[in-house]
């Protein structure tokens, strides 16, 4: 057994030792560019980009706004991960964003963001992100780029083939990557098999508000479900997974995980198990997860353990489920934009199969069954099958489409992007990536209507590309012009935390969405402060608030005395401005927290509980005006036995 | 007096309403570009940048690291704020870097970086940044580009006019920007006159390693010291300092620091000081505050807190503090590459006042002097003036220089960069800032020899410029061309953080310096696990430490059994990759930490307290080869009380 893995992982090194080969030639390619380039990608100064990417920041837990075709940073969206610049996960308006069943985290791996769809086109009203981590998808509202729900996902593990949405936004769809006993149970691991499941959540979403309710979980067997993404279309009502480990091994799976020649593609037939749920059908699960909704009228996150989920068993719901096979641990789970076809990636195969959806569902008419997994029908590959692009390349991972009749799959081994024709499956062009990619993305490629003139790889490699910050390097996209019959490779851009995956859209679509403000008479927080004169401190027992308002140039109060050590003293800061782009910050020297960063008309609280006796500066940290310096103030903290009397002023001594 | 308040605060409020007008000229402006502009930034694929830009993130608390002309971010380095993606401030190693006298504190507003210099040339080998809120600062090493070591600064607040380096990097100095008693104590605020003190303090740097350790404190009027550079050249030896509030006001400051004509710029004479304290001149106070260093050996952090500082009265070193009157409420103090210019930016002020450092020699030797404040000796505007620039706009912040006799201001209120003559006075060009700039950078501005091609403005209001992101906009620099007689803007950025101030240098003098790994048989953490085969899980009572190893594309163990419910488990992980660009990263589902993100060679540690029984998931969370998906693991939780023994494995079952 040990020789076995020994030459099988021989094998694998070859490969891996491949993708990690500096490409000399990159520096002469350069040379080829066309002077183009550069005139394509520049953005002048006061000019807008045609598109915005939304890129996850993959182990960064976050969500990045980026410009098309400048590859510009706008803004990183903080979505699982604590932001000490915005206060994400430390004022007490976000805290509870971040609870989950195991309490606090403070961090996840943000994998596949994408936007809400109506009638099977990009909408540009929300994005959905899932946190492989621990389980949870967010919701980002696009009109404050801000994150407004997360909702945890019990009995699955690894969340990774999510957080994908089906053409009108029905729902957004979480399958788990790693099978766990469901329920958790303290069980030997090698009992896997058998014992260990899988779990795939369909998840609503409120057509109104977007909010988010899992409407049923559908425990599937112990394959490790991979990535997802809807029929569309006429396959709409259809959602499909890849699947791998149908081993289902549970130690060195880089080995054991790998011995079978086709693993599965899961089509599942939501629309009919919708159905069977709408009329009683499933289970209702004792199951402890988060649900955590930030309301922007009291700018703040409330957070709600939810208590049981509804499963389904397919077995109870015949014709919902079946397995196609698909060469080798695929990893991409892609359908193109008219609905006919389903591209699986097989990540260890040397050509990449596309299966059709009309084929597949006369093969589930004639009932031409090949076998079961666990009671699920397994289709005949051949009798699913679309056509097969040959060896194409080493690696294949993900596809996406151009609504002109390409395809553009990414290859992590041979680090490359190579254009296909659907249908004939020929392959028309191929551009090598700086070094071996993962995922791309062509705007509106999730969708019947994609907006087919850039594609963007996502990189795992950078080493040389920029210049060198030591041992970790940045990671990095690539930008291609795909308006041509043959693409061209405009720019190297950056990005912060990896480039996992992508969604995006027109600029156009999401810039009227785009609030300038909070307006101030709108904001319904409990300790808002809507007039400098209301402003205040109150005491109740231990406990301290200040009503505190923000304005070029000063704080209100700005003075306090009366504090005293062992108080826990929350400021709710409220900024009264209501002119674009004048957000005002704060922090108390020595708060084991982070700064406030107030956008106009919000109203955010931090807790400070001072420690030493003294006098204690606070200030403006963002620079707001020409006398943002003299934005400023004090407090005076006494013994926790002084008989200081509590006061504030603004431009006046306590006395 | 109320009265008079307000009619101060109308004319304030019209410079603050110039300032955050729209440019409505903005987009017309673009169109006069140059077409060249793209090909000047435009970096193709496979080629580097010719300039490093490290730039603060201000209220982000990190300093980031750009490519010029390309405005690229390379890498944000994490120094005063935690990083839940890089795992700063999380993980077991690097959690002292941010302990302080008031506790853990995971935020801090980044202000000034500055580059180590070597007889008066930047040289690349550190860049030194302060924390303003809770005065910190802090050194990053530019052959890892990682923060290596944090020095509290006590008997301060508001660390502003820091951290600015002498021109043989024999002192790192930080200025207190707030006044409070020195001591802390419990006093009325309104006694803040006559009571409260600046410090500035001089912080010796190592000239092998670069250790911090503060020399001593000079305990200054109870001014606010905004900005400060050293001298250079003929005034090496000398440090000069803006301040403003000589008012000694203490509420509403907006209106009551603007009082005064003229505020001064302190001229310190540190080398006097310096053979004072080393002949025993000073007093030791009882002070604490936290010193925190990263050693690269075992990969970890301590933190030390001191108990008490060297401080000095300038009254007892008779010449070596004079004051310069400076008009009114100076920002910047910058001083030209020869060292005889020091330029006071008033930013109340309609004129640029330029003092001669042989003048002020002059004033002192012939003993010319006006007053004092406090006993320090205030020198005569006349005396020490070497010229003014007339009318160049309206609210001067910053100067930098070219090194060929021009000098660069930036204009809040007017939003501009104007260039003028040194020497001759006379504006010779001006280009408008979109908007509201703050500082601005040439690379080796602060240093005997700029390098004159670029130079980026910081800008503090974005608005229209990018596509929107709601309430929040992104953060902004341009980068002007400068090689000519005129300035040429060729590119809008957009930063992370704000872009507060900055640092750069040409790319050759830091590329060199850049590791790309980590020696695993340098590795001296006592977690350590520097061969697969050395892999174990050791129990101590309640205490469980998982030496742990990862290579492509598997942990070893990969399961474990016999953890219990109430355990506080470790996970040392060591990186067992020797490739350039092979980070591994990895964390437990639900734990209440971040992931980690463990370069080549290298070994971090996370806690794990497992609350609920069951078989729980880790897996790898930077894609690292073809198998990155199968690089994972399990975790049997067992009940408290279970008598499941501790067992682990790699490729084989647990029996």
């Amino acid at each position: 057994m040990k020789n076995i893995l020994k030459s099988t992982l021989v094998l694998l090194s070859v490969l891996v030792a491949f993708t990690s080969c500096d490409n000399a030639s990159s520096k002469s390619n350069s040379g080829a560019l066309s002077s183009s380039a550069a005139e394509k990608v520049y953005v002048a100064p006061g000019e807008h980009d045609e598109f915005y990417a939304f890129i996850s920041g993959g182990f960064s837990g976050q969500l990045s706004v980026y410009g098309l075709p400048s590859g510009r940073l706008f803004k990183v969206i903080p979505v699982f991960s604590q932001d000490a610049e915005k206060a994400y996960g430390y004022n007490e308006e976000t805290k509870p964003m971040l609870n989950t069943s195991h309490g606090f985290v403070p961090w996840d791996d943000a994998h596949h963001p994408d936007i809400s769809q109506t009638n099977g086109v990009v909408d540009g009203r929300w994005v959905f992100i899932n946190g492989n981590n621990t389980p949870r998808i967010a919701k980002i509202d696009l009109s404050t780029f801000e994150t407004t729900e997360i909702i945890e996902v019990p009995n699955s593990a690894g969340n990774h083939s999510s957080s994908f949405v089906t053409e009108n936004s029905e729902y957004v769809v979480a399958g788990t990557r790693f099978s766990v006993p469901i329920p958790q149970k303290d069980m030997p691991i090698k009992d896997y098999k058998g014992n260990f499941k899988g779990s795939l959540s369909f998840i609503s979403i409120d057509p109104e508000h977007g909010h988010m309710d899992i409407k049923f979980q559908l425990i599937m067997p112990g394959f490790d479900y991979d990535l997802s993404h809807p029929g569309r279309g006429k396959s709409h009502g259809w959602f499909f997974f890849t699947t791998y480990n149908t081993e289902e091994a549970s130690t060195l799976m880089e080995v054991n995980a790998s011995q079978n020649d086709k693993d599965f593609i899961a089509a599942v037939n939501w629309k009919k198990i919708e159905e069977y749920v709408n009329n009683g059908g499933g289970t209702m699960m004792p199951a402890n997860y988060a649900h955590n909704v930030y309301d922007e009228a009291t700018h703040s996150a409330t957070s709600t353990m939810k208590k049981e989920v509804r499963i389904v068993n397919p077995l109870d719901v015949p014709g919902a489920v079946y397995f196609l096979p698909t060469p080798k641990s695929p990893h991409g789970c892609d359908v193109d934009p008219t609905g006919e076809y389903i591209v699986g990636n097989g990540k260890l195969s040397a050509n990449l199969t596309v299966h059709s959806f009309t084929k597949m569902l006369n093969a589930i008419e004639n009932n031409k069954v090949a076998g079961d997994a666990y009671g699920i029908p397994i289709l005949n590959f051949e009798d699913v099958l679309a056509g097969v692009v040959e060896q194409p390349g080493l690696g294949p991972l993900h596809t996406e489409f151009d609504g002109k009749g390409n395809a553009y799959t990414t290859f992590f081994i041979s680090s490359e992007v190579v254009k296909w024709k659907l249908g004939t499956w020929e392959v028309v062009d191929r551009q090598p990536c700086y070094y071996s990619v993962g995922h791309l993305m062509i705007p509106g490629g999730n969708s019947q209507k994609p907006f087919g003139k850039y594609v963007v790889a996502m990189n795992k490699i950078t080493k040389d590309r920029y210049l060198p910050t030591g041992p970790e390097v940045t990671q990095s996209a690539q930008l291609y012009d795909i308006s041509g019959e043959k693409m061209e490779l405009l720019l190297d851009f950056p990005t912060v935390g990896e480039p996992h995956y992508a969604a995006g859209c027109p600029a156009d679509l999401v810039k009227p969405r785009s609030k300038k403000l909070f307006k101030l008479e709108d904001n319904k927080h409990p300790y808002a402060t809507l007039n400098e004169a209301d402003a205040k401190v109150v005491r109740d027992g231990k406990t301290v608030h200040v009503y505190m308002t923000t304005i070029r140039s000063h704080f209100a109060p700005d003075n306090i005395e009366g504090i005293k050590v062992g108080d826990k003293v929350y400021f709710h800061i409220t900024n009264l401005e209501q002119d674009y782009d004048v957000p005002h910050g704060v922090s108390m020297i020595g708060a084991n927290t982070s700064e406030l960063l107030i956008m106009p008309g919000q109203t955010e609280t931090f807790l400070w509980e001072p420690k030493q006796i003294g006098v204690w500066p606070f200030y403006c940290t963002d620079f707001c005006s020409a006398l943002h310096q003299e934005m400023q103030g004090y407090v005076r903290v006494s013994p926790a036995n002084s008989n200081t009397p509590l006061k504030w002023s603004l431009g006046e001594d306590i006395e």
